[in-house]
């Protein structure tokens, strides 16, 4: 598994309450155009069958868009280990209310990229001592995305967390083009957006313009 | 992977609504008591780690219950292949909404028990051509249980779908003490139910009751 750490730089996790009735691999695509390095497929309340046939046709578009631009933005797929099995994906992404992490692993081996939802720092030095590819520190800030997350970590938090990791750092909650930039000067090496970029009428351009914003 | 079509006699699908309070593992033991020959964990609106803590406890129960016993009463997850790995489930059954079956085959392997749902004899025919272990003919009966059902099939159809299986046959949806009897005279290999069982204050004698008016 070839993960580094600068494909956190600007992660798109999906929730399609925000397309509006676009559809949502159109959207994903436009949001790579702009410079997304990671995505990840959260769609809750979908059936399973619905979830493969999403993934397969994103991973089916995102191998080539790949291919094309010598590019490996890698597909994560939230909670399900196995569809992410299913569609070969490049890995998942896991909560504290998800599959243990050693499980995870497990069934997942180590050519695949395994990522950790962290919401305080106890949860942070637990996962120190695990190998994951990644911690999302959840929530930065409060969101409407989510309902069931923990509190906000603040800036503050997020240095402490983000000091605390052994592991490569992606914020998540809240982040948006106004305060991209202070959430990477609190030392994450990337940040995680869902409707800064899925709510957005022109997904390229909201992209590039975070990408400048975070830089 | 030793299945045979006598564990299908009298199948327990549970559903934690039915219990009002009472312990989910504590009812499945009742059950068992009485004479269940198989359990599907079928837990909805539950997330995927405590998915795994209550299926991780229910093995442990029955695996002990199975040793003592000399039995082999498998353990069934619904829909998450991922749960059913994690703690070495003996399989899954999985509906025509959930991952095809020839994905989940290939995730599990030929020592795992696969069951699928057919909601209609068209789903019949396709499942000849697939092999699966059992179908679950559903529902027999319109049912509370699932909201989210195909029509009944009726015992006419029931009939039927069981003429044209060529795979063991387990009928489901609203069966019950009153119409066990027909059901099985309809030709299926066995019952499952949820509330016939979950429902009653006295799960061990509800089963007996189940296990004397299907035979």
């Amino acid at each position: 598994m070839n993960f580094t750490k600068e494909q956190l730089r600007l992660y798109l996790v999906t929730d399609r309450r925000y397309l509006e009735g676009r559809n949502l691999i159109d959207v994903v695509m436009q949001s790579i155009e702009g410079g997304v390095t990671m995505v990840q497929l959260r769609e809750k309340d979908i059936t399973a069958r619905e979830f493969i046939e999403l993934a397969h046709a994103l991973k089916t578009k995102l191998s080539l868009y790949n291919k094309n631009h010598s590019l490996h933005i890698p597909l994560i797929i939230n909670d399900r280990i196995d569809i992410a099995l299913a569609v070969d994906a490049d890995g998942v992404h896991i909560g504290q209310s998800d599959m243990p992490y050693e499980e995870a692993r497990r069934l997942l081996g180590y050519d695949k990229i395994v990522g950790l939802s962290v919401e305080n720092l106890s949860d942070v030095i637990e996962a120190n001592a695990v190998d994951v590819d990644y911690i999302g520190i959840s929530p930065v800030f409060a969101t409407p995305t989510k309902t069931d997350t923990a509190l906000p970590f603040g800036l503050d938090g997020l240095r402490s967390a983000v000091n605390i990791s052994i592991h490569p750092t992606v914020a998540i909650g809240g982040i948006n083009i106004s305060n991209a930039h202070e959430v990477m000067q609190a030392g994450a090496d990337g940040i995680a957006v869902v409707s800064a970029i899925l709510a957005s009428t022109n997904p390229t351009e909201a992209t590039k313009q975070l990408l400048i914003k975070r830089s």
